[in-house]
């Protein structure tokens, strides 16, 4: 085996943006297993919006990231040594492994992939995993959209997003992504198959929202923030839900937009929830959720898309460009 | 019998705050009953802030009120005539008779009070009427206070917020009012048995706040909205609950105050929940919820005050001050 390499966490964003100068690239030995460890080599990096959160100090939903410590990520990757009787060499697991090549992992740290699946193996860090689960708990025990209501996703391409729309199109829903650029848009109608997608560059973006909501919104996945949201909100029907999923534009390294029409909250009975698909309550929901992506996944009923990085050394660059809506569809780094 | 009097909605408040201005009283005969319906002499007119925003064209949770018609509001009065076999002259019945002194109604528009129920007339208007089951429904459907949590509710001293503060420390929370002044801030802690409350007009109030609630907020029951909602957002604890009842100080006579502190929604998996005790889907609770608030009421377990304007003719300037809290307790007009 050659050397792990790893990404640490090497200082905070504090009073300045945050960068790839907040990372340090080490080498180190690759670990030896002990009794009931194995030792996974990564094929693919899962990069995640969650992660900018991390890097902060401050009060948040997760504890922040150790300085000094690998930067956490999911990882999907294969055993070369195993200490653990239900793992052997050459089965595939992904995990919690971090930005880095190899990564040691104990029983419930790694899941066997099922070979037979029908899933490429970097599915499991998007739409059949994290990011489409958090899709499905959004949607299922938030939005509960009914056939017939519009339902508006922003970041429509991202990981979440698209799994979002498809998912609510096979509910019965009107979908209506937000996107950045043409490219992104025709994407979500052309392949993902929303009702519309709207280009929140777009001068006359306001106009477009509301010829693209003519009834008003029912369901409002929100990754981003801001103005989209304010929009959201503003044509509301009663009783309308919006699942706060992200709020990569408006929060991560300032303060977040302020909410305007918060009166549309009481005049429309709206409720909005914020949550996280790791939270311990929605950690029931998961194997359901898995179970579901996986096949549809692999029946090809879910279509999706991936920016691929190459090598570990990408990562920095390509989290960053990621936050600022530079991917499209599953951003990962490839470790091999 | 002497003639009816009642205030019409003259005009609605465009370009210009809201006042008396806007209703004109008439003199009318009162009406003969018709088969089937009842004619009732109110002794009480309940002022409420949702009547304000029948006041507005602007798209609300409910039609605006028609120009040139009766201001609605819950009326307790006596049945003086009768073509509806279910009542009987004398009977004292609780219905929408609005801002007048007679009120025609068939019979699911009138209900009748149980004379031996100990609760006085006026509190059917009250903590035995629909502020209590606002209180209620609130605090069943979307709060649920556990015991030892935190919970912070506005305008504390007024109809909704007694209740709700008295609700909640029989569930087991420490509750914390908001109200405007010492003397309701007294009230609140010595009679209505909160364990603080907060004069928002203290110069201190973010700290004085703070200290309140040093296991931070689990539960917010908002009717107002404003500087003190911005304050329990961002003192939010994990899956903190917010119920929106009412923005009277930000919403009604123009742009509400905008929330600053979205993030805090995201990282505390806030539910944030606007809510109408009058919606179809709240219905079925009432009368559970009358039951057991009149129950208390009678029994003494909930204590209650009101703020009573003497005539029909000194409604309007009452509603106004209600709408600057002016009152204290159950804001009602008398009408004998």
């Amino acid at each position: 085996m050659s050397a792990n390499r790893a990404f640490l966490l090497d200082s905070r964003p504090v009073g300045a943006p945050a960068g790839p100068h907040n990372f340090r690239l080490v080498e180190r030995p690759v670990p030896e297993p002990k009794e009931g460890e194995i030792i996974v080599r990564h094929h693919w990096l899962s990069l995640d919006p969650y992660m900018r959160g991390r890097m902060n100090e401050a009060k948040s939903y997760a504890a922040p990231q150790n300085l000094g410590e690998v930067m956490i990520g999911g990882t999907v990757g294969e055993v070369v040594a195993t200490r653990n009787p239900r793992f052997k060499t050459g089965d595939m697991v992904v995990g919690m492994g971090g930005w880095q090549l190899y990564s040691t992992a104990r029983d419930s740290e790694a899941r066997r992939i099922d070979p037979a699946s029908g899933v490429p193996d970097e599915a499991w860090l998007g739409p059949a995993g994290m990011p489409g689960v958090t899709a499905w708990v959004g949607l299922e025990t938030i939005l509960q959209p009914k056939a017939g209501e519009t339902l508006v996703v922003s970041a429509a391409t991202g990981a979440v997003g698209t799994v979002v729309g498809q998912l609510a199109k096979m509910k019965g829903a009107r979908v209506v992504g937000i996107a950045g650029g043409a490219e992104k848009c025709a994407l979500a109608v052309n392949e993902l198959g929303f009702d519309s997608c709207i280009d929140h560059r777009a001068p006359d973006f306001e106009r477009l929202f509301a010829e693209a909501t003519p009834q008003g919104v029912d369901c409002t996945f929100e990754n981003v923030g801001g103005r989209p949201l304010e929009l959201a909100l503003s044509r509301c029907n009663p009783h309308a839900r919006i699942a706060i999923c992200g709020l990569v534009a408006s929060g991560y390294d300032g303060t977040p937009t302020p909410l305007r029409n918060i009166g549309a909250m009481l005049a429309m009975r709206v409720k909005m929830q914020g949550f996280i698909v790791s939270d311990e309550h929605n950690l029931p929901h998961w194997p359901k959720a898995l179970k579901e992506l996986a096949g549809r996944v692999a029946s090809g009923r879910i279509v999706w898309r991936k920016t691929v990085a190459e090598g570990l050394e990408a990562a920095p660059d390509a989290f960053f460009s990621m936050l600022k809506g530079g991917n499209v569809g599953k951003q990962l780094v490839r470790l091999i």
